[in-house]
């Protein structure tokens, strides 16, 4: 295989981004794109002239392609995916997989029963300051983690027919089990429709994960400032990821230690630690650069994306219990162990 | 009354700014203080060399006082306000007003039987920038409002028996019921007790209030920075009010309009509005100083402070229904309204 | 003219924006880079397929152009765009103009005899928030200038033969004659040469204005921190504009009045004023692209664009008077009216 | 000697700070108090009942002191302070130590006569914040100071008879003298009558010290923000120490190298390092707290003070060639080394 030939479906918001990357891989070569509307189509020529267009993406399926991409709107996920899969292609599917984790698990089943790769664009596990962060955490450096706080707002985009769950904690929630390694056991979520009643624009989620360990993720399209960050507190050190600071990261010496006896004392002291703080430096890349190309090489080398279709299938499976959560009053959510990454597995 | 005698019971962390404004208000003189540890009592001493000072509290019944400040431990509040209410002075108790509300209850009854002024210490409704805030609430600038997020978090100050909860959010939650004007008619709360098991020291609270407004409050004894922000999105406008910052209030010309016909339309158009920022001028003063004033005119002229002791009731109130939803994972404690007002009102 | 036909000569760091903008613009139309790399070239050819490319600029001469934008090092500027006026081409120049104001004033006569347009890319003059900061100062609003101060700092980009003053402060020097609108009556120049001796690498300019307008320029190429940022400080009020910050524009509405009689007092108070701070709404656009449409319009409407070769002349001799300044340690040198304006006249 | 006894002549803005401090130390004891103002006195009284108050600082001569800090205007610096060297005491001055530098020799002659300790109020070189710099200087951290850059700017506070030189940039010259450990060789200065005609209200200084380090000082009364920043710029490293920040000193693993070989390259490549920053925690207590104790810890044992005279006197001399180039349009002045410390030595 000399260049992966990779078709992209959907030309919207995100699309230009995927054309791009593949386009300037040296592995792969976007040769066709396949967009509802014609203009789209049209400004793709503008800037690639040799492409084919096609607003019939199973036009592409006639194209001696190896992959596609696919950045429509969520709610087509399922239905191209599946027509890729079925036709011989390897594909990578935008953020969240499908809207139904029955869905999810469906894709997955027709890649394996196909031999071709379903991989998700969960680009921030690209990102290298999750990485780090990652990193941080695993070393040890920050001990046991307490909780991790996680805020993602801004004014807009609003979408018609999907929250503000769907369309931004899909990115934490990829973030937190990519950290952490685990599923939570609980989940609870609240929210508040202010602007179109019926679709939820500021959504607060809180999470139990084992060993005590709680997440709380703040989704909000209503917010005076961008806001992205996440604050993770350990037993030894604090960490401040900040996708929107020069320095990013950020590492706290900071702690408090409880007194030795508690019982006996009438008024006891903690000791706080106050130490240095670090910013590592960042050797910063674009992380969707490092998605395509990790997409290529899955498919050159014939092997299991970091962010495969079950990676994507759990993501979908906490978001569907945060809407039940958020339906109910917040009641919270249990999340028993079959139903999570036990059906994913076989 | 020349000048409103005054004696203030506990000497610890917030007890040397009472008395200093109470020694520096030309309305008011600090005449005695009470502690049970001697060396407060020195230290109060070499300041205030005149000061009478005590290890018993009930000294003070005795030296013709008019009123007493109550700064001692939550757990003591009530006793203590409870036998100088009993002795006829007029009190101010530092927040929260008691550890149950039954026993606010019982204070308020027992002040109104006596005729003396019980006030509590709610602080920051006499910031000149929550006033500010209430302000531009009340007169429509930033329009209908759809939510308001708070977060006050710190590293430390950590107590043995209460948990982060009573500590933290009663500041939270007497700025809400100031800036709102009325109860929430539900409360979430999840928490962590990452340190010392038991205690709380991570809490997320979200409060339902009529007309769908909601309103979320992050307390925490663990963060890497110290934060003290409210953030109110309205339907017109958004507000930063950052207690830390020097710009402490920001008012943002920021909004997003739903489209005029939302159900034929396969995509519509939503128009964001993204105007001028403003940061009023604040004069500011501080609060501790307008609040100990408040409490000395409401003696002289016998009326009804503005944090009174229904204000400090529902305060109380609203944290043992958190506590409540705490301890029950987050299942929503719904409140009725003769639960909270009316018990008060009589 | 249907589309003005636009070739590139050079395509290292700034050529591709040039490329880009003039390629998306409807009324022109990028058609041949010249540049002496032929890797380069090679890249140009993968994102524009289209385009003539060559290593020898005067091939351009024969590929019925309207016009050459030229992004090669400054000490080049001078031979190439005489070469390009004197074949007929409009000639849109980056900064600085040349290196030498007689180099200058040469090629607005060359332009002038052949009627062809003479333009110099200062970008910040078609910057939004630069001509927000002129009509501020220009309704009034923040009464007389006292200073502005200006700080344009980062890390590198070193360059060999050329110091700081002539890459960085040019910008500042475009940006303070749009401001003000006037030439400066003496400029001092400090500075070191920290890391290769004979090339200064950080550079502080004192310009002095009529009407007792000073202004104080810092360049540097080694600072921890990317720094853009220019206050201005008026009677009435003071404006900080910082092309880092989102809030790119603020006016502070802060000020100092003179007591009234300042004889006789012993002790006189000043009043301070300390009002709201506004942050105004840009409605940002790229400015590059601002700047080549102008260039386009220019060409089409013949017509005199803002930044001719008369503002580039200015601020060369500018640069030049504080090179001599910073050669003689600092010793201020007096601009002459008829050295800098009228030389440019006829 | 038990306590020392100290007496405070002057309590207007900055003597309150002093009073509380000798005052709270152990080591010594405020007994007395001058000021020409009735109502001060007053109001000192107030806080302190014990304390002896008059109008005529020469009173205090018979009240048995050991010491006296003296904050009065600094044109009445001289002449108290030598009426009290003369008449047996020790004595803090504020900074600066006189406005001439004559009277400064004079003092520090008269000290030495009477064998008595004069000290000058230099409160930054007693701050934890600067002693870590000089500490991350001097053990070669950054390599070769290249730079350094000073700002310290605010609104007010205006003075009838001082310009801002006097007033802001003795802290600067303080710092800049203790981080380098030697004198400048030339200064210019430049500014800016704003408000007040010939009343510099924004000064900018720039000093060459040997070894090709170069320091620039902004001093501005007029500025929109507070600023207290100082930058240091060398080989290795870049900090940056921010008085106003949380994090007050961050260093920054950054810098250029330059190419090995610079004659033959046609183009070259410098090597930028971006690494980590640092923020090392400060254990910060109050400056003048460690000042009041150096002073009494040097008269109980007898010490000349880090600040001494002489100390006082190399800011006096800096201020005074300043002005002189202040006045001369910023012609450079050149300072010989007799003129500096020799004067000082015998």
């Amino acid at each position: 295989m000399n260049q992966v030939r990779v078709g992209a479906i959907g030309c919207g918001y995100w699309g230009p981004n995927l054309i791009r990357n593949f386009m300037e891989l040296p592995t792969s070569k976007l040769v066709a794109i396949a967009d509802k509307k014609p203009e789209r189509l049209q400004q793709a020529k503008t800037w690639y002239p040799g492409l084919k267009v096609t607003a019939n993406y199973e036009d592409l399926f006639k194209m001696n392609l190896d992959a596609v991409v696919i950045a429509t709107p969520p709610a087509t996920h399922f239905e191209i995916a599946r027509q890729c899969l079925l036709n011989g292609l390897n594909v990578l599917v935008e953020k969240p997989l499908t809207l139904d984790s029955r869905h999810s698990e469906e894709l997955i089943h027709i890649a394996e029963m196909n031999d071709r790769i379903l991989m998700v664009g969960h680009t921030f596990e690209y990102n290298p300051a999750v990485l780090m962060l990652k990193q941080i955490i695993d070393r040890g450096e920050i001990g046991d983690v307490y909780y991790v706080d996680m805020v993602r707002a801004n004014l807009g985009l609003f979408q018609r027919r999907l929250n503000v769950l769907w369309d931004l904690a899909p990115h934490d929630l990829s973030i937190i089990l990519h950290l952490l390694g685990e599923m939570p056991t609980s989940i609870s979520a609240h929210g508040g429709d202010c602007v179109l009643r019926g679709v939820q624009d500021i959504v607060y989620m809180h999470l139990s994960f084992p060993n005590n360990v709680i997440v709380h993720i703040q989704s909000s399209w209503l917010s005076p400032r961008k806001i992205r960050r996440t604050t993770v507190v350990g037993s030894q050190k604090m960490v401040v990821y900040d996708d929107i600071e020069e320095e990013r990261i950020k590492i706290y010496d900071k702690g408090v230690n409880p007194p030795a006896y508690t019982e006996t004392l009438e008024e006891f002291h903690w000791s706080y630690r106050n130490g240095d703080v670090v910013t590592p430096h960042i050797n910063f890349t674009e992380p969707l650069r490092a998605e395509c190309q990790h997409f290529i090489e899955s498919i050159i080398n014939h092997t299991t994306p970091r962010t495969d279709g079950c990676n994507g299938l759990r993501v979908v499976q906490l978001l569907e219990a945060a809407e039940r959560s958020l339906h109910n009053g917040g009641t919270p959510e249990y999340l028993t162990s079959t139903l999570d990454v036990a059906a994913v597995g076989d």
